[in-house]
């Protein structure tokens, strides 16, 4: 019989290092009428992770100058082992040149718009194997 | 016509499939300080979302009562092509028996809380291959 897993906490390094290996993260709003959440693909160096986008987007138009977080998991349904980590900070949204590599939008239309998320608090755990 | 890296928007009934073929959810709740986000193990039966967590748990503490987002998804890294879905509704927390089917908690300790997401709303999109 499976026994549930264990969960350890991780390191800031070891939350970075798997955030720059996650190929999809998910960008986590609030609003009004509750939270919003959309997937991305990102780059992030060690402090900032960093989205493109359209200028028009839900997403610009409600998180600059705004506390948000970032989420990045990587769970496996077999042994039900992984990771997830919660990057947090503040949003700024960047129109013209960045100072930072930005990401090659995957869905289609002008996304030339940069949300840099200055991260000022990461956590993250661990799900060890059953 | 469908065109590469093209967003299309899913049907609610569309929406429901896949959530209930996805291994891990997102459970996305508001506090004073932003928004808080914790990937989950959960059954869907087109009406209600079903997570189970330890009585104690932060998630108990702040999201009785309260409205949250539920997120699944899958996106491919090689092609770029996936779909995300957002369900959205009411949080109840249910400490004793539940009127519907609840996980078996994948993470080790005493989860014998459910909580129960009435969604009002879901919406999904599917990113097309390059």
């Amino acid at each position: 019989m499976n026994q549930p897993g264990q969960l350890r906490d991780l390191s800031a390094p070891e939350c970075w290092e798997l955030l720059a290996g996650a190929p999809v993260g998910r960008i986590i709003w609030s609003t009004a009428t509750g939270p919003e959440v959309v997937p991305v693909n990102f780059t992030s160096d060690g402090s900032t992770i960093r989205i493109r986008t359209a200028a028009y987007s839900a997403l610009v138009q409600k998180v600059d100058a705004e506390r948000v977080a970032f989420e990045v998991d990587s769970i496996s349904e077999t042994d039900h082992s992984g990771w997830s980590v919660v990057a947090r900070g503040q949003a700024d949204i960047r129109y013209g040149a960045d100072d930072g590599p930005t990401p090659e939008p995957w869905a289609a239309g002008s996304r030339h718009t940069t949300i840099a998320i200055a991260v000022d608090h990461i956590t993250g755990r661990r799900l060890l194997p059953d």
